[in-house]
């Protein structure tokens, strides 16, 4: 299996897209790699930075491609329009993304992109921080990281495994999701909690915050991720992320009631029993028992 | 003002109280420190690491004192107990405490030990960790970190002073507050994200580990704090956490019911709003802009 392709294209040039892009030049993973964006000012620091070889603000270079990887590095709410522009202007490309959701996108694009006879398959790297834009970018933000990809059944075996050697080449762990199945993970394990980080920092008043302390900051920190990213991200995963709302509103009405009840046995008992899921080097391990595959 | 006392008496030499002691004797602001507690394992290691200079688990050695500073750092259940006892003791020793809770403490004491002419003026150093243990007292836990100091009306202001001064030579900023006034806004600061961090983490079942990144342990990570010290801190300040918590429950449902509509421009808002009240190096600068004292 090729560890290269002739072009990687990285349409978004943002924290995650020039990351992919210093990452893929630091190992040599693409004869060229083309950036494009709608913001010639943030495709000049990409540039700058040695993240793409060229930039481009429109698609036209693709139509001569013969072996590439399109890698959609955007807001998640613009994915499924640009990955069929990009089928209608080369089916040869293979494209994917690194979006934080994968079930509506996956899905819609499995319809829309039969008639191009073109393949999508959906990828999510799960790495990074609040913080946006190419200045940020760094070429080992996946290493030792999980990248979760999310081929549809109708997904070509060797294009998953192609996109598979791509990330392990970035140094990433990998690992094959069902789409929605993803989607009811992450749910848990990250919109739900950036929606309560953002919940909990906009109660706070002007006047309090000399009173913050490191666990104020490190609980909120993820609330500062651009809005619009997260806007998209919460209405794309919609109902998953109403529910598990829910199930963590019920959880926190078991909290209250035992405390309005005064009740140390069973304050106590929930607060040990949340500490068996907090990551290391803090409590589990992020890197141990990776199932190979998951249903 | 002299800086120091001619004993520093630490009951409980656990994370706060061993690093309070390393603090004292880095910086020679007292005679002599002395650790008391229940655990002779914990003592011997606050005494091997050097946070105190001789171990009792009995208040007897304290009689003779003449000039005396006794800091409790004991969960804050503990404290009225402790305070009144050793009040009992010796009443020419100048009571305080590290501990996360104010308001009870603080109007309980002042009632208890008039008999004695006792004096208790609480205190709480914002600062610390989820970490628990006299293996990782720091001397400069307090450095440029804020103490907050309760006295009450009845408090003698040479009291005040002499312990705003104490925390002060330990590298710390002050200021007072009103007790009731400083559990309202650590409801907001710091209990409140406590229990939400718990009830997030307690939504996750296991199979979910691999897939939490850097955000999720962040966010998490203060669940790992003791259940025993923040059982007793919910307990202690009850009421005012379960208003913050009802505060919480409605901000989250504004989300929810913007989610649910797909409301993309009041997500989005939410989102920004939120970002003004998260600390820097992230957001807002946790060290300006002080004011002196607050009501």
């Amino acid at each position: 299996m090729p560890k290269t392709f002739s072009s990687l294209i990285i349409v978004g040039v943002g924290l995650l897209g020039s990351s992919v892009g210093l990452a893929a030049k630091k190992r040599n993973l693409a004869e060229s790699v083309i950036g494009i964006g709608n913001c010639r000012q943030t495709l000049d620091i990409a540039l700058q930075r040695g993240a793409v070889d060229q930039i481009s603000t429109t698609l036209d270079c693709l139509t001569e491609i013969t072996d590439g990887l399109a890698l959609i590095c955007t807001p998640v709410g613009a994915i499924v329009e640009l990955a069929e522009k990009i089928a209608a202007v080369n089916s040869n490309i293979l494209i994917s993304d690194v979006g934080s959701t994968k079930g509506n996108i996956c899905c819609e694009l499995e319809k829309r992109l039969l008639k191009y006879d073109a393949c999508f398959i959906g990828a999510h790297p799960i790495a990074g921080s609040e913080k946006t834009g190419p200045e940020f970018g760094n070429a080992d933000l996946f290493q030792d990281r999980l990248t979760v990809l999310t081929p549809m059944s109708t997904s070509c075996p060797r294009d998953i495994e192609r996109l598979q050697v791509f990330w392990e080449s970035l140094g990433a762990r990998t690992l094959l999701l069902e789409p929605n199945r993803h989607d009811e993970i992450l749910a848990r394990t990250s919109h739900l909690p950036h929606a309560v980080a953002a919940a909990l920092a906009s109660l706070l008043r002007a006047s309090d915050h000399p009173f913050c302390g490191a666990g104020f900051a490190d609980t909120t920190r993820i609330a500062l991720g651009s809005p619009a990213v997260w806007t998209d991200i919460f209405l794309e995963n919609q109902h998953r992320l109403l529910a598990v709302l829910d199930e963590f509103g019920s959880r926190l009405e078991e909290l209250k009631s035992a405390i309005r009840t005064a009740d140390a046995v069973a304050v106590s008992r929930f607060l040990e029993s949340a500490q068996e899921h907090v990551p290391k080097p803090y409590g589990f391990s992020l890197g141990n028992s990776l199932p190979q595959t998951q249903g």
